[in-house]
């Protein structure tokens, strides 16, 4: 099934309208699900709408958040989101670091009180395109292992660095810390496929390819100790620092429905010419000496990060959605 | 041959003080050098020494820098270190980040005109013992292939994040984005010892455990595109953005004596309490939570990064050094 970006924005805003949430807050989040679904994100996007509205339905959503920011500095701000969605704290946040940045050079906030805010590269978006340079960390629900352990404990904890490129497409860095993102893995366990082999362990500590199994597991850090140190710091910077949970207390959105996440978020930003009067000028010459580097065989271009992104935004953003049938069922019943 | 400590010291101080650096960088360079032979990393200890040297007798590291710290905002200063050695541009860095975090909350402090500056968490650990949070960003000469490319462009390029632990030991996390440290081949190929498989390919693409075929080659990367796109943030932010060079144009120190390096540093330092007044309490039972998971087989403690490097430091600070005959013949020829 496929539906217009307009009609599909219009049941959305309608859904979070029904439950509660303010038109504006209603606006944030569905703008952030629907560009989800248009870089072909689907697992950050209307598969977890269902999911959304029933933590709001039990309270551990608030609708109508009373959101609190708080000036630390010129430079730095603190929110306390009041179990907001995800969506409307990020929001505040991004825009309050890209004020202080402005203003002072260096933007700092940390949130606490949040949820998952869907994906990192969309806030760091809004700042690239006022030509600054970010950062974004948030922590998850348990889902990596810890080097040495055998239990999860941390979150897939993206890592988030963007930067303006003087042309329209952002340089954009959204990676996990894990070899595989658990929202892939979910998709998968879904549809019944299969995951890669290496990327994964059953709850035993075994290696598995089932997607199930897998989620029952622990998946594995890029890179072992290094991977799972930068797991690590995501979580003290977006946790530990921000007042958020943190040490694996931070709650599955899907299967815990005990309590509110508290999620925390930590972004930075930069103006990009602090230092230097040519930054633009610096930054494409930096992209264009990679790119005309000799390929590997079957390479056609080496792309930096969020160049493919924003190629499926350019080819989606004016086409129909296609929406699963699960995802129609949601729409369904929440409507 | 084993030299103590204060005697290495000496003559090491002598010999920085012989090629023309002033008492007090001589110092800073030598307590950096010998800091690494503590904690065990040779790599980047008393076997860069010749290096150093050659590159002052050369005329491309500057013995006599006027280092220029200007300030941008009482949070944010850029540094000119005049091709000084690494050392005392990083260390004149990181002591002005410190001040700028302890003023203001944050401190930020680009570096430009430095060479290489030795162990990341040796400069973040200054911050961390005044109960700071601290990012370090530098960038090196070519050794990993962009995702895509076949040839190599990013250094092996840290990234260093420390934070206070409420006890003596410092989490500091300083990791390569390479599967391997460059340091590591670089003994390896010096003592014809085998390196790893999967870890670097030869000058034709083909994976290799021969050091000196590594070196040749490329490393490659954590994570595949993840751990190229982290070696690129990298890249931006210590030679972007500084002003330092960047996109494969920082020289080999030990193969390039055509200029200076001109390599780009970036330190970010936080106080830890700005938004959560228990920080310490926090981040004491973040790593409580972590270090009681059940382990895997063999594994007798689960490690926080940092932990075990401290571990050699105390152990090894009040023993004689180890050095080797090709550092012993340096030092000789050097003094």
């Amino acid at each position: 099934m496929k539906i217009s970006n307009k009609i599909l924005k219009k049941i959305i805003i309608n859904i979070f309208r029904r439950f509660g949430l303010s038109k504006s807050h209603a606006n944030i989040s569905t703008n952030a699900l629907i560009n989800a679904e248009i870089v072909d994100a689907p697992s950050h996007g209307l598969s977890r709408l269902k999911m959304y509205c029933d933590r709001i339905s039990k309270k551990i959503i608030n609708p109508k958040p009373k959101i609190k920011i708080k000036k630390i500095s010129q430079s730095i701000s603190y929110i306390d989101a009041n179990n907001s969605i995800g969506f409307v704290a990020a929001d505040a946040g991004i825009k309050q670091a890209i004020k202080n940045a402005k203003k002072t050079g260096i933007g700092l906030v940390g949130i606490k009180n949040s949820g998952h805010y869907g994906l990192s590269s969309y806030y760091a978006e809004q700042a690239v395109k006022k030509n600054l340079i970010v950062f974004c960390f948030t922590n998850a629900p348990p889902a990596i292992a810890p080097y040495g352990a055998k239990k999860k404990l941390f979150g897939t904890n993206p890592i988030c660095f963007g930067t303006p490129t003087s042309s329209k497409i952002p340089f954009i860095l959204d990676t996990s810390v894990s070899l595989i993102n658990r929202g892939k893995i979910r998709v998968a366990a879904r549809s019944g496929k299969k995951i890669p082999t290496g990327v994964a362990l059953d709850k035993f500590g075994k290696p598995t390819t089932d997607a199930k199994k897998a989620l029952a597991g622990v998946q594995l850090p890029i890179g072992g100790f290094r991977g799972s140190g930068l797991a690590w710091m995501v979580d003290i910077l977006s946790g530990v620092l921000t007042g958020g949970n943190h040490g694996g207390k931070v709650k599955d959105p899907f299967d815990d429905f005990s309590g509110p996440q508290n999620i925390g978020h930590l972004f930075i930003v930069l103006k990009s010419n602090l230092f230097v009067s040519n930054y633009n000028q610096r930054i494409k010459e930096n992209i264009r000496r990679i790119k005309k580097l000799p390929r590997i065989k079957g390479v056609k271009e080496i792309l930096f990060p969020g160049q493919s992104k924003f190629k499926r935004y350019k080819k989606n953003v004016n086409k129909k959605i296609k929406i699963s049938s699960n995802v129609a069922r949601d729409l369904k019943l929440l409507s």
